[in-house]
């Protein structure tokens, strides 16, 4: 086996280029998926605790059925009238407030994050876009320029970093949690009044609605509410990454409602096809107006009926069985077993999360908060030995990342306890 | 009917904004797909001659029967093995020539020009890229720069425009093809030498290897092979767009082939999953080493086990069936037979094509070669009537385009030919 995957590692550096990212220090071939499960070539069994694309579970039937039901019938373009289409644009919109009305399709989130950034600087006529120091919002020439996640670049004229907001390493020590969400927000102004100083003028600003690339942080009480109050004050606009954040991985359907704000452009995809590329920029109307206007915007594989079929299965599937409420229960009970566990390792520096999606951040030890990225690969190694996928992330690479399917249940997370708890009583290091 | 099409439009225009682009004047609510042909809702059949996407056939039994199973047994992101996407792109590379070593998948032609533009930037450490002055490449903030189709956009010092060839509105009149092709040329040297004069530096040409979007033109003989000889002397790199010229659509599977030059990038979208989101970037292993090396590139959705049986399935229909031979044979006689028509009908001035993909331009009477959008629509409209699809294309959107699906048949071709005599006899204007 061992010899098999050598070779296969061997043929994928030429056929894809050396490079191309690979998880675990000895990778794992992956031949089928169920539920929560995924299953190697030798018939092993694997709790899937990283994947939140195939948030219904992977193989899903009911997604199967429709994804080839619709291929069996038609999957065209959108330049003819098809009602599948309509009412799936219908119903996402329909899953936020008042303010979002109309839905841009496209086929990944890079796709949607490039159509919001657009969309804000055609709105405003200006190009200023505000992100946070540690993101991450897709892979194309627009948006990596917003790719801060280990690769502190340069701030450029029209991108501009603030810290990220968190309790866990203060911006300043010894802060109420009111004094230190006055203090992020004063470096979110800074940033705004840079652009407004130069020529580039303030069109927006991005946040992943629960700073999932940041680390899953705890933000300070209040903090989103008065960022959104003043990117309006200064003309701006305010754009939800949901890519991660959105379709009930907190409990509830929206990370912008877990932390508090009503944004005006709300991105979403990697949940919302379980697998068939898909991903939406949603807005007011007239936002997606203004946006379509000025490109003529058209995206050969949106919109189709495959995407709407396939979409409306998944949402089908997570409101049919009440998929928000199982998150809640069991990412609640997770979390709290996990905290529980901080005591017992000193190396569990925090624990954070919300919903399925929940972060153990490794601490070297002493009360520096050192972070410990070899330590949380380690873990993530060895709950892959005992048949658990996790991965680590966060702006240190040191926070071992819990983020199922959202089928994902309480006898899991039950089995995925026992093996963390082998895990950490093991020596290491 | 009409009142159930106002009623879908209405919502649409809510649904996704004003501004979405829609076929015809009474746009057709199509349901079904089969093969070559499209079913509206009253059940009423058209014979689709526009559709490049599902090349297959609509709804093809194969690639239905490889989406379900590979849906249904794993559909999973690139970070663990999988033998699937690793075959797909030794396949996909070797249906190249040697300089083709590597692939890097993505979801639309977007993502893939995306890629195929940065790679040639961070291969030749110069910015400036060449494209024609009446093309499309896709939609991002980064490729749509390269839109001139129907939008002369001002050069930016990042992108220079050259006239792109053609023989039917010649750069200059009097000369012979031989002379005609040393002009183009010289306006493409010029493109080159005006970035070497600024800071941007050149890095390479890109071109749709068939100039669709540009109206299919008749290029000079070995303007390709000298233009690819020009760009290497001046240290660029060759990007061949193959979203529409490649996979079989010119009767030979890669419009390189046809237009007689050998790229350094290739990329390829449209008809590579039948209709599922894929696209691709093919190059030597040491350009797409170069480009993941500088943005440790990840895609979601794309290497999936999905877009590989997708994709293979696709091949496995266009070999196994032998839809190269049925292009090459059935356009052939298409061709020829609209070529007939020129005479019989003033207003069509010229008739350009290969395999199946033909284009039919429309011209005011005289010898001025004045562009007639208003009758290419009226053409395309009268035909839709009959049951036939095709729609306008060109600079001047005076090119009634017809690209029907690589299973269109010679039996398909002949009813076509009547409705087009039909259309041609019947007044208008």
């Amino acid at each position: 086996m061992a010899g098999a995957n050598e070779d296969l590692r061997r043929r994928r550096d030429q056929a894809f280029g050396a490079g191309a990212a690979l998880f675990y220090d000895a990778p794992l071939t992956i031949v089928r998926g169920e539920g929560a499960y995924l299953f190697d070539a030798e018939g092993r069994r694997y709790v899937d605790l990283y994947n939140n694309v195939p948030c219904v579970g992977h193989a899903n039937p009911r997604v199967v059925e429709a994804m080839a039901r619709q291929q069996g019938t038609l999957n065209v373009h959108s330049r003819y009238l098809n009602e599948g289409a309509i009412a799936f644009a219908e119903r996402l919109a329909a899953l936020h407030g008042p303010q979002i009305e109309s839905v841009i399709f496209s086929c990944s989130g890079t796709e949607a994050n490039e159509i919001a950034l657009r969309m804000a600087r055609f709105a405003t006529g200006r190009r200023g876009i505000v992100c946070t120091d540690g993101t991450y919002h897709g892979n194309s020439d627009l948006v990596s320029r917003l790719t801060y996640v280990n690769r502190r670049q340069p701030e450029t004229d029209e991108v501009h970093a603030f810290p990220f907001p968190e309790t866990y390493r203060p911006l300043k020590e010894g802060l109420s949690e009111a004094e230190l969400c006055d203090a992020y927000l004063a470096r979110l102004e800074d940033a705004i009044r840079r652009f407004e100083d130069s020529g580039a003028g303030f069109a927006g600003l991005i946040v992943c609605s629960i700073f999932a690339n940041e680390g899953l942080p705890n933000i300070p009480v209040g903090f989103m509410a008065r960022a959104e109050a003043m990117v309006h004050a200064a003309g701006g606009v305010v754009i939800a990454d949901e890519v991660q954040a959105g379709y009930c991985r907190t409990g509830q359907w929206w990370g912008y409602q877990a932390s508090g704000f009503t944004p005006d452009i709300v991105v979403t995809g990697k949940p919302m096809g379980n697998g068939l590329p898909l991903a939406a920029t949603a807005a007011s109307r007239k936002l997606v107006e203004g946006f379509r206007a000025r490109t003529r915007y058209f995206n050969t594989f949106s919109s189709s009926p495959l995407q709407a079929a396939v979409g409306m299965a998944v949402i089908d599937e997570i409101e049919g069985r009440g998929l928000d409420k199982n998150v809640a229960s069991v990412g609640a009970a997770l979390k709290a077993a996990l905290v529980q566990r901080k005591g017992a390792w000193s190396a569990i520096g925090d624990v954070r999360g919300l919903g399925l999606f929940v972060g153990v951040e490794m601490v070297k030890d002493g009360p520096a908060k050192e972070p410990d990225p070899e330590l949380a690969a380690h873990v993530c190694e060895r709950l892959k030995d005992r048949g658990f996928l996790t991965s680590n992330a966060g702006v240190f690479n040191n926070v071992v990342k819990i983020r199922p399917p959202l089928v994902f249940s309480q006898a899991d997370a039950e089995q995925f306890l026992e093996a963390f708890d082998q895990t950490i009583a093991e020596p290491h290091g």
